[in-house]
């Protein structure tokens, strides 16, 4: 803990304990490899179970890693418990290579949404190709979901 | 219509075998449970790995869900390979139950792309629960991803 | 007034009220010609200043009036003063013709939002071409914009 | 780069004959004030007649002004004829002020298509205040709108 009370490793730990208790994360084999309020990086190894009919990654997978990366960037920027309202996705390329990493911040930061923006590349060796760009809304829990 | 050598049990049976070749499909246990030109319903159990830390369906699974039902839309509409371009979803409702349900209609059809619409239903019994909307372009394969 | 309160007359006259306190819309020329509790309809006569450079109806008009239509649908279905959050609009065709009539419906209806759907048609004569799709989050004025 | 052809400042001049060819741009009175291949500044002084009853910049101002910014990265990125193909956009605060700025560029480049984002700034003196985030498509023209 710092003087402001902001740690980092902690604040990336207590985000790998939400994403652990996530069955659907698990089963994908989604890595957080960087946290801070409002930035997230969040990973994936392409297994072949990822891919669909031509060896790419399945749009699923993709879609799967922007809205989680979104929820993470919007969620850690409020400092609130949060889900996503809506998103879009724009694919750009095949999503090919060894792993996917997607990379989102928030960017208009509301006390109860903030509409954040992703990133995701394929990535093969040294090499990362962008693959996806997202954007989308989250929302405190408890204020969006229609119902 | 038989006599123009469309056949209902062959062309749904062809979504099948399209599907079964997603690795990522077969993952989730999605099943194609009817198709015909420009309209689908796909579905899946919602099994205990496809959920989230709150016991409701992943985003990520809704987001597949719509995403390929999108997409088999688009391409049995424009009878060609297809790729989704982009798509935007809005989560209304948890998605809670026992399977989800999502159908899919291809609304503007052009040479090239199809734009189509998509309802997200989470089943639980005899009761169906609107829980998710997307809307997207699926473009014919060689067209549509930059680069 | 009917017994139960509703006058569908004196809730169109309200909504033309509201229409006419937009300068925006005024300038447009649009006109309210249907409008229930989560169901409107917008129109707009093609003037050529709405135009593009190739004579189609520009598309920031096109999206003016799935934009505005999406927040009467959403507004009327919650009953209290609203915001559009957000949409995301599928061009089709050219927007050539008359007139331009926007149908828009609140599906998800919450307490705090609402995600609605518009179709935009192109008019020429007794023929509507459909020529927009867009989809988009309503919000109770005070709830949505983040800041 | 003169030696290969390249001039801004006719560049510039090239797109502000393109928006003068627009009637809805003039009445809106757009002015293009940067635009290089992929990247483009689009602003308009926020007239009365450009408000809402609220007398904030009607939504579908803010709307056009992003379609069309996001139109012109997409077509100085691939140097050809273009159709903004959809869009979405994320309203974060009230356009109010003195002029909006949209500013675009040019991130997943293809042949036939062009993804783009666009931020817009409400301006104040001397004081920019991001109100929207867009994200769209630009196609090639031909080769976009079904039908």
């Amino acid at each position: 803990m710092t003087a402001q009370g902001f740690d980092p490793e902690l604040f990336l730990q207590m985000g790998r304990d939400v994403l652990a208790q996530q069955p659907f994360s698990l089963l994908l084999g989604a890595e957080l490899t960087h946290l801070k309020p409002g930035e997230v990086e969040l990973q994936l190894v392409l297994k072949d179970e990822l891919r669909q009919q031509h060896g790419f990654a399945h749009g699923g997978v993709v879609s799967y890693l922007a809205d989680n990366a979104l929820t993470y960037a919007g969620g850690t920027a409020m400092r609130v418990p949060v889900v996503t309202s809506e998103y879009k996705i724009n694919y750009l390329k095949p999503a090919t290579g060894e792993r996917l990493v997607a990379r989102a911040k928030a960017i208009g930061i509301g006390k109860t949404q903030a509409v954040c923006r992703c990133e995701v590349y394929a990535v093969l060796g040294h090499e990362e190709t962008l693959c996806a760009l997202a954007q989308g809304t989250i929302t405190k829990m408890g204020e969006a979901p229609p119902g």
